[in-house]
């Protein structure tokens, strides 16, 4: 599946090329030796830039995350024909992707490092927690609309959504961190199988 | 739920009071800076009972997550009653739970957090691919128990079980890292709702 590079077009811009250097000291060093000196290393202007834009590390990491999360959705299928359900489809296809690439697996990499900091990081823990609110909402609106189509049943749209999201969140962390002995393709039939049998109303879709 | 202290029975023993200096040295600075110095800093004996069990932090903390899983199924209700589905949805009400203790919340913290090491560190990444495969093994044994036992459909327990272990780790990362925001009653609810519609067969259970 291609997936451009986030940082591919746009690095005369300084908030870009922040990010990269960011991404690319984060890669290097690791969360815990991480700094905005190090930052600066990467990164080919002036160092002072990016002192005047930020206070610490965690507030650079999280606009590196906004930022490939920007990214992430901007690459996402939004199918313009079809109803809900293939665009709930559509959305589950493209985040469990079956073979994704070199730049999908590098940010998928870095959220789940990040995430593993959320625990006892109070800046990451508020980014996941709204992050995952958001995610919840774009779902939720999605399973709303297929009940207003009269394609899916009437069902409480808010916990099919937060299982979706939990089912996705597990699948993306699984592959980062268990690689090859995911079986994506499995979990995918199975979202469907339940989709099928919670939302879809007989004979419609 | 009550969990009872991992390290709470046996401090007198060398392995057991190692754990407990490796939890709080990694409770304490982090993975990153975690170093077997300062594990022993948090060791009541002679350090050298350390360098001579271990090569190096990371073979002492794969321990530590043995050790600490091991704990975690001991304490996992097993009832003997019961056909497979009370079984497994026992096994889920425990992984799930919804009110954890703070015994509990530390372990999951734990395994979040050096599981976000994993993408970068193969000694974690077997780790974790090893565990998901055991837990995996779990999970497809009481469903094809199921099958046999009658209570459920003749089902691709293998997909069945990649999906369930992933959803209960998205849950367990998601609480962990997105705190109250997680509606996990709800996760269990569309669990269950999913076993009904996938493996039950009419009328039984």
């Amino acid at each position: 599946m291609a997936f451009d590079d986030p940082f591919g077009n746009d690095t005369a811009e300084t908030r870009t090329a922040i990010m990269r250097a960011t991404y690319e000291a984060l890669i290097e060093h690791g969360y815990e030796n991480l700094t905005i000196q190090r930052i600066g290393d990467e990164f080919p202007k002036s160092k002072s830039l990016i002192y005047q834009h930020y206070d610490g590390k965690d507030e650079v990491l999280v606009e590196l995350l906004e930022f490939l999360l920007d990214h992430f959705e901007t690459q996402m299928p939004k199918p313009d024909d079809g109803n809900a359900h293939a665009r709930l489809l559509a959305m589950i296809e493209y985040v469990l992707a079956p073979e994704p690439d070199a730049e999908r697996v590098a940010l998928t990499e870095v959220m789940v490092e990040l995430r593993g900091q959320a625990p006892h990081n109070e800046t990451f823990e508020a980014y996941f927690t709204a992050n995952d609110g958001r995610f919840r909402r774009e779902l939720t609106d999605i399973v709303e609309r297929g009940v207003e189509e009269g394609v899916y049943r009437s069902v409480d749209a808010d916990a099919v959504a937060e299982f979706l999201l939990t089912s996705i969140s597990g699948g993306t962390v699984r592959r980062a961190t268990a690689g090859d002995a995911v079986d994506l393709a499995a979990v995918r039939r199975e979202i469907e199988t339940y989709l099928d049998a919670r939302l879809l109303r007989d004979g419609v879709a």
